[in-house]
């Protein structure tokens, strides 16, 4: 059986020591977000997804979801009393404003939250998770009216959220979209179309669904210009916030998929359903940006947290099976065989895995504060400079951490030979799982494009710029200091090789875009790559400190980690920028037939 | 619905033009292969795999196999007709000596038959691919008696064969296995035990299943020395071949798996069952080898094989799905949309996995093509510098192959974006299925340990040095060659990486082996990329002629592919060089509980 901990004591560290979090008493709700608050919302929400979401993990891939002939879906057994301690818990409003019900805290400890969330339970964290993109959307673009009568009920968890784009012709290309809204006179709309994909369409969760939904008012332009956003309730709400009639959309079948199986994946039929425009017609995916974005963090987060539950599980198999010696000489010669962790290639993998989610977890917490800045500071220029950073990092942080992720998960399981590939060791399942996370919220092809045609180039690179000079300070104010070294002598490098590469793109890729987009998934995992190396030397140079302060192995740990990710990962910096200037040209050959 | 096309017409350009297969009639069983011969055997073979096998592939992933509670196994529907027809077809004995009732066709034959069975349904191609493997072990180490007795009835299918190694405990570190061999009296013994993960255990497809089975005789030294190898037929042969009573074997209970839902994967259990030796005692692992070494080949060829599939259907969705427009402007202006395979990240992953395939095709079948010299020519010096060649490939073509294999499955299924993921589309299958070949017959990182400890030092390294000056050689013949420029100068890189892996290692891990260790998987890969780009400087040659002679697209594309490995995939031996002169000093530098 399969077990979780949630790394409690490495985010307090990221948060205190290597990003400063609690120097940031101006943002509002940081005040009150003292260390001991902070601390004491850590390990409630590590016991919640150790004992809770956990233990339902397995079980719920085995069982799936069930829809009944009335359309109605049956979650696994166990996930509504976990879903009713989730809710009553006051995890769904943990940093939604207090006005609308929620406890106002940072969205960076909501982010610290997601990943025990989604490391414990995958399938089980997108119900919530969902219901925070959609509040997310309707508090930056809802009415006031909308969001009294939407928000408080949603902070509770009586009603959960979907975001509905997907049809069967039309995914990433959303200006196909074909769902139909026709105006009933009275301000609201009927909407008729089939959407795909709907996670967390149908389910017995909550008593109602709050369907955020993309669709084309009649007569609108073609193409992206011409869809609006609605709120869509699958039951219809009274004004005074009591339910009404069942609205006219309806879970049509369930997808047979790979992973997530407790997460009912919904085909969603609009059958002339009654929906209310959420911001301006035409603008709607603009107001689903919001939701996009936030949800494009909260699937990298996925990624890393089925990293690090595929890690601690392979790391336990390692410290338990004995099979073998060690290259040196038994180390356990009263046994009839050595623990494998004392093979090289063992170790080997679990550095790999360790030294990438331990930087990964700082970058994805620094990120989290730049959303925190730019919601919350009075500061333009720092909301502006953190519109900036999360615009360039996002779909790194999704793309990067989702491909890792898998990536992570499948040397995990390889750890446990042919226990791995049997589905009650639990491995496939993590594997299964996070398969899902490089696919949608825009497949990580899509990321990479958006990171190299649209976030790198905006406002003449001005975010890159930021970055790079970021990263150029902080070698400048430690390149002297010998003990960094090993930390920033390898990070050069790997900049000089983001910097090669942003430069080799301005220079070929505006008269040939083909060259970008050749390009593009390098580009971003080489601009990842360098993210993570940063964020190495930050916790290097904190762990430093503390070590001065009160010696420990904790602190020689993440040291050797870091010189691992600096000796043996960076470096693939260099690779890829080797692809990307190798241009479009053998790539875009072949004529369409020859494939 | 996936579907499959055997390849043969490169598979026939390989062999031909590239290999120089028909100048090998030295060899025995060569003269008979004659092209036509080898073309006829080829086309059957492809619709054996496009018609018969590659229509139930699917159905036994959902169908999976059932144990009934007298421990009888039910394979999918569908798989005993098929069984049937590959059977009949005399598909089992191509390359079995004529004197069992074989055709005593070359293996390389076979093994581009094993690439197709592979793609078209691996769950169903590891039935007979391990009756082949038994076969072998019984040819080259059974008595005249047994081999009487066995082969002829395996050759013609009526009767199965499984390799039975691992047990709960043990799995690489065959030294701790347990089941016990007590002798009859009768030169029989009785075989007692637990065997685990044994796949093709028990099944109704033959009427009789040939279980080779390493056990330890009572009284024989501990560890790897005291275990010998028994054939335990399921059901008692008598002297003149008919069937007798059941032995004491049977199927315990079936395992849950990731993929291969076709194959029974069986808990089996030994008690008093009557077994023969097979070879001599407390030589088994020496006998078993042979098999493992066939089996381990087989493996690699299953990684390209769902490679292949796994392509072929992704590049089909990549044609006939519309979505968004080409970076250079539209380029199917009549349509809403374009076909995706306009967009170059589309491209990168279509080509990164068909510059793999194409190689990998190349490698295994000159891999397979040394087996045939080392078993049927009649020169011993020949034969040496082929069982050197074996010895050094076997590991490399089992590891690289299969994590690339299973990395390309992956690639392709994230083509298809959401539908991917769904089961239906059959891509989910390809990548479950092709995980399970990282792991069998030694996982991958037991490959690395293999080549890195025992192969790349045997006889001083003769092995390596012999490849290396081989490919030095090609480049010293065509580095004069504009034409063959873009292939011989990458090609020359990676040998010197490749190169200065090898001087390291000399170096530094004699003294410290975990250095050898730490940097183990990452030399295997330096080598299958070495190796790959050797076979693609090959197949550059030879198209560039048959280019000459008659021009075609066709060559245009294999030269382009060639193009796309040399400037994006090759490169990747530096950094694979990198990371193994890091050393193991940060790999192995945590305590065991800090993990």
């Amino acid at each position: 059986m399969p077990q979780y901990r949630a790394p409690v004591e490495d985010t307090l560290f990221l948060l205190t020591d290597v990003l400063g979090f609690h120097a940031r008493d101006n943002l509002a709700g940081f005040a009150d977000a003292s260390p001991d608050v902070i601390e004491a919302v850590l390990r409630e929400g590590a016991k919640l997804a150790e004992e809770v979401l956990a233990p339902i993990n397995r079980t719920g891939d085995l069982e799936g979801c069930r829809r009944d002939a009335d359309g109605t879906v049956r979650t696994p057994t166990g996930f509504k009393a976990a879903y009713d301690t989730y809710a009553s818990g006051g995890w769904m409003g943990l940093s939604v404003p207090e006005a609308y019900g929620g406890q106002g805290l940072p969205h960076t400890l909501n982010t610290a939250i997601q990943e025990f969330a989604s490391g414990a339970n995958l399938a089980f964290g997108m119900y919530p998770g969902l219901t925070q993109g959609a509040m997310a959307a309707l508090l930056v673009h809802g009415t006031e009216e909308q969001k009294a009568l939407y928000l408080p009920r949603m902070v509770e968890g009586a009603w959960t959220g979907t975001m509905n784009l997907t049809e069967p012709h039309c995914g990433t290309d959303l200006g196909l979209l074909k769902t139909k809204a026709v105006p009933n006179g009275d301000g609201a709309y009927s909407i008729t179309g089939t959407k795909i994909f709907i996670s967390a369409g149908e389910h017995d969760l909550a008593e109602n669904i709050v369907h955020l939904v993309l669709a084309r008012i009649e007569g609108a332009p073609a193409g992206t210009k011409g869809i609006s956003l609605f709120v869509v309730p699958k039951v219809l709400v009274n004004a005074d916030g009591t339910l009404g009639a069942r609205n006219g959309v309806s879970c049509g079948s369930l997808e047979h998929k790979m992973g997530i199986h407790g997460n009912a994946t919904c085909v969603m039929n609009y059958d002339g359903a009654t929906g209310w425009l959420v911001g301006q017609e035409n603008r709607g995916l603009n107001a689903m940006f919001v939701m996009m974005n936030e949800a494009r963090l909260a699937v990298g987060v996925q990624g890393l947290g089925q990293s690090e539950v595929a890690y601690q599980n392979a790391a336990a198999y390692a410290k338990d099976r004995l099979q073998g010696r060690a290259l040196t000489g038994a180390k356990a010669p009263d046994k009839a065989a050595d623990p494998i962790i004392v093979h090289p290639d063992v170790r080997r993998t679990l550095m790999q895995i360790r030294a990438f989610n331990e930087a990964a977890r700082a970058l994805m917490l620094w990120t989290a504060l730049q959303a925190d800045i730019l919601h919350r500071s009075e500061d333009a220029r720092e909301r502006q400079a953190a519109d900036d950073y999360l615009g360039l990092m996002t779909p790194v942080v999704k793309g990067v951490f989702t491909d890792r992720g898998f990536a992570n998960a499948v040397e995990a399981q390889q750890l446990l030979g042919g226990h791995g590939y049997i589905e009650e060791w639990g491995m496939s399942q993590f594997v299964r799982d996070a398969r899902i996370a490089m696919i949608y919220e825009g497949a990580n092809g899509i990321q990479a494009m958006d990171l190299i045609g649209r976030k790198l180039p905006k406002d003449g690179g001005r975010a890159m710029m930021t970055f790079l000079g970021e990263v150029q300070t902080f070698l400048k104010d430690h390149g002297e200091d010998p003990a960094m070294a090993p930390f920033t002598q390898p990070l050069q490098a790997g900049l000089n090789d983001l910097q090669g590469a942003v430069m080799w793109l301005m220079q070929n890729a505006f008269a040939k875009p083909d060259n970008a987009g050749a390009g593009a998934t390098d580009f971003m995992h080489l601009f990842g790559l360098v993210a993570l190396g940063y964020m190495w030397a930050r916790i290097a140079k904190a762990a430093q400190a503390k070590h001065a302060e009160a010696p420990s192995p904790r602190w020689e740990s993440k040291l050797t980690s870091g010189r691992f990710y600096m000796e043996r990962m960076l470096p693939e910096t260099a690779l890829r920028l080797a692809r990307i200037k190798a241009g479009a040209d053998s790539t875009m050959a072949l004529a369409a037939d020859a494939f």
